[in-house]
């Protein structure tokens, strides 16, 4: 209710604040008998750490994920699953900066407003820190997905874009550089691009865009529960994101009902699929994509004025270890979540008929 | 669970299939003691309601709501509130063209495949025909919210755009035209576009604009529940609806931070507002705005192929009276939706302090 | 939230005051496919219904369900299952006398001092004449969960009790009188003593017992959603209800370990059944078994003094149709709660294992 | 869904098995700025320990609570607040004798039945280990909860009963003996008596009864979620507990109209209480009382026949230190439920008007 858990059947509640003891959560209504590879979730854990490259946060912190319960013998057993990754990163900085201060475009202000108090240690709650539980629980339900291919990867930086539709797109290449671009030489232009950012204490926006293969026919509730607006929901909840489309998107409110309309072949797949994979908020089997559009970091490295809880003004200097760019770390966020919006439908799935 | 419920606190649950005997539904969780006037409810469902105009279809439907419960006296008593729409136009049609053959960028297929069965009158559930409850609920939301103002608009039919800022938009005008285009100029040729893609059996897809003004600061929850996540969601469950983008959008993954950081003035409201309203996923004051990408209506008034059940090509006439768009009669749909929200958040943000 | 609604999976939200337009509800998360007995469905309302025997209340009321969606062609579609009941003994009462008084033990005071404002006709909201929607899911769960046969009975009527468990009764019986007590000489002796009680305008409390054969092993979840905890609230929340036990019950805690424990038979099946057909919250496959206590009636036909909303003293006069004892026309209702609860539990097993 | 979470605005979600590396929850929707006294908390936990005499099991367990999230310079910040509670006490037993067989009325036929796997050490989730976090949570539910006092006390250990009312006891004298029973000549009756069933290797049941003091009116939801029906399934779900009966309970079914009804005084409050505090499920400032029936513990210090995964019969042997009687280990764990739903009602009700 308060905003802390996801999903309705296989369910996620989260905790913790960036510079508190640990973060941690609890998977609840995983099924029994699941095999389990702890390794592959660190793995997906590693793929979000800071200081994983030379273009992210060089902040240290290396995340290692310990599960208390729920797994046995290798299995699931179908009880919850508890687990915690400790903040080792804790130093005693000194925070008296934004104590009571209000960084522009970050959630300073509406926390301190909202509950009258704040954690405001490295942005408490609100920092994308606590998006490492996701990509536990997401990397989870990709082990109960078997068969099930999510493939995110950074498709925009700044104005700098990938215009190739995903099948135009060798998808096992999206690991092969730190951008997590599937196209070599776009990819090494975006690295440029954010390192020049960088390098002038700025940050920029960029695009994630994601692929689903092998979806089963499905998966998806009528009405408010549609699909696409659950996936919608959980990629605008990921940090710093401003839009979603799927399918043909935006771009497909200016076609004709004649050029968009999805012809079916005889075995039920479609010939063009400008509908994404969900038709009536339900999987059709075919391809899931969409995109996911994320602002710049508003941490930038540079003097600025903003005002302090009195509403006086007052001078900040943004420093530390910032990400000039979120989208390469990212794509494993933008995967998980996919996964448990997934395997959520999929278990609401089994009950669509005795 | 199954999908007909919208809403943690302020939550509406419906029925219906677009032929069936009756829509309807139950909002609970709303208020004891508010004013309800059930005339501007209807006048709302009027917004929505086929044949209101020449550019939307002309199927005869008055779509009058009646409720059942839960209001006394002219006021809301804290107890569920039911309400149903009775469909008058279930004429005994014939329906062997659909009933065993799968319509293009449909949910026929869908269905069929998730149900094993499925009512294939008119769409059955998947019939936008459901959004007159959403209507009913978002009406009454907006009663509870006196002093928020939602208003949104036509702002894209095919490729035109009308490409200004909600700030430069006189939003008296929304009304005027059948359109629902606040720029008097722009909702003339937005007219003549429509009926000459009508004129070719044709559809179009468009964009319909909301701005939320009055907002009170700190209703959005952390992590998963941000408020423009289930605007989001809220949005994208309704049907034909592509994409959704709020502040800054998918123009805002290509800035920088230095431009896009919202600096504060000295009350708390911001020079910028690329926000949208939102930080951190709590409202802060400012105004929200988003917008809403719609496809264009699958049913065509042409002839073409598609497979039955068995997989056999068959042919058939789109026919009937459909939209040639639907963003003129989803403009109430959106400003609905975004009142259920609001109303949710809005009791929510209740339970933040003691 | 608001407490309309009940389970997690096969979802009931109701609406409806006693003396309103009408009563409905929407069961959501019905499969699809279940073939539908409306006949029957209605004689368990009729089981439930006003007038319908010498010994409950005279008052006339045909309740007539009527289904809106979600069933076609005879079977459930997977779609919201939307039903209303008209009230049509909606007399131009003159309601001057409890408009602004309390009546003692009913919800009266509590009502008016949690909303503000309460709908006093006939007690509003807090009607047990809500519980004909409970009826109408209850039924529709009886028909998904073919094979398991829930009986419930009269085990009780104020001191008189029929101390045999249920493996010494006919279960047949139950309908064979108007009290329905499966032995016919207590039968005839509880149907004297409710009339002579309400030949002096009192009431009095009793007991319903309930048995469920053919449960299938494994209904029920860990920890807080316990089967017998769901059972338990589930007969809690019927107006009056003061009290639940299963199994050994409340003479279990005055028992010892050594004769409390079911020892097995090999196959698995157990000896005795002290654990009432429930181990550690989940179905064993043996009978569940439980009692619910009713206290009396707290409408009385006799003169009393109470207070008004000033606190002063007044006096009023009960009068009318009701009930001198619930437990007859309890049993249909403490059998369709226990019906929602093995839907609920039957939807929710199925997600235990891929 | 699956089991392991309660409450619907506070609410608590937990995970652990007996002998895992540790249990731990989640309790989100504990509105900001409320005092936390860690040092209290301890103190309940201390209260349910093992250990903590010479009549409970003599296990070794610290139980020492970490809190991880949430509360931050000794105030709620109105984020979840994660907690972790090591299990210090794994030795590697020889689970051997339990791991292929069945402990008549354990849950161990059940889980394995459901989950097709079991974490068969000590009882894994079954276990009544868990509740400890369900005592920390209620811990700081109770905190929330300044003023209301709630007390729980044994009134029952098998056949020997407390025969008073709640009003004739002295509250303040349950912690000054080891049994917790307020009157001191039962309690050391009791205690002699659970020796003695402890020497004979065999076990007890009981009776916990509770008493809640200062309850704001207003508490409770209409039809499915009243105040009495929450608290029914909340001590139903206490591992053990076979019945629950709160107000007049069983006794009130045998009871006249005329005598059980609650005249009112002139300023609201009532002659008699045999409401227990509750009318139409809603607090009407009286005090709730009710009783909470425990069945003997199923692990009796002998032999005995039982049967293997394969249905062949196995001798066993208990051993090991358990609890020959819960009811004074449970008295911290009724108060915790208890306070978990006043908590979550205690909230509920902020949403019943504007």
């Amino acid at each position: 209710m308060a905003g802390n858990s996801f999903g309705k059947l296989f369910t996620l509640t989260t905790y913790g604040e960036s510079h508190g003891t640990a973060l941690g959560g609890v998977i609840d209504g995983c099924p029994a008998g699941i095999d389990v590879d702890i390794e592959a979730i660190q793995q997906e854990l590693d793929r979000r750490r800071p200081g994983q490259s030379s273009i992210v946060t060089q902040r240290k912190e290396p995340d290692t994920v310990k599960f208390h319960s729920g797994i046995f013998e290798g299995k699931t057993t179908g009880t919850s699953i508890g687990f915690v990754i400790e903040n080792t990163n804790q130093k005693s900085h000194d925070y008296s900066h934004i104590r009571d201060s209000y960084r522009p475009s970050h959630a300073d202000y509406t926390y301190d407003k909202k509950y009258g108090i704040r954690d405001y240690r490295g942005g408490g709650r609100s920092s994308a820190r606590e998006t490492a539980c996701r990509v536990v629980a997401g990397a989870l339900a990709k082990q109960m997905l078997k068969g099930i291919e999510i493939s995110a990867y950074v498709s925009g930086v700044g104005t700098m874009k990938l215009n190739k539709p995903h099948t135009a797109l060798d998808l096992t290449q999206i690991e092969s550089n730190i951008v997590r671009c599937p196209d070599q030489a776009m990819a090494k232009d975006m690295e440029a691009y954010i390192k020049e950012v960088r390098s002038k204490g700025d940050t920029v926006g960029g695009i994630v865009s994601c692929v689903i293969k092998n979806v089963p026919i499905g998966l998806g509730e009528p009405v408010f529960d549609k699909l696409h607006a659950e996936l919608g929901k959980a990629m605008l909840s990921i940090n710093a994101v401003k839009g979603f489309e799927y399918g043909s998107g935006f771009e497909g409110s200016t076609m004709y009902g004649s050029d968009h309309n999805d012809a079916f072949n005889n075995d039920g797949t479609t010939k063009t699929n400008f509908s994404g994979g969900i038709q009536g908020g339900i999987s059709n089997g075919m391809d899931i994509y969409f995109n996911v559009a994320f602002k710049p970091v508003a941490t930038l490295i540079q003097k600025y004025e903003t005002i302090d809880k009195e509403g006086n003004t007052v001078e900040m200097q943004g420093k530390g270890r910032h990400d000039p760019c979120v989208v390469p770390r990212a794509v494993p966020i933008v995967e998980a979540m996919a996964a448990l919006v997934l395997a959520d439908y999929f278990l609401l799935n089994k009950l669509s008929k005795l």
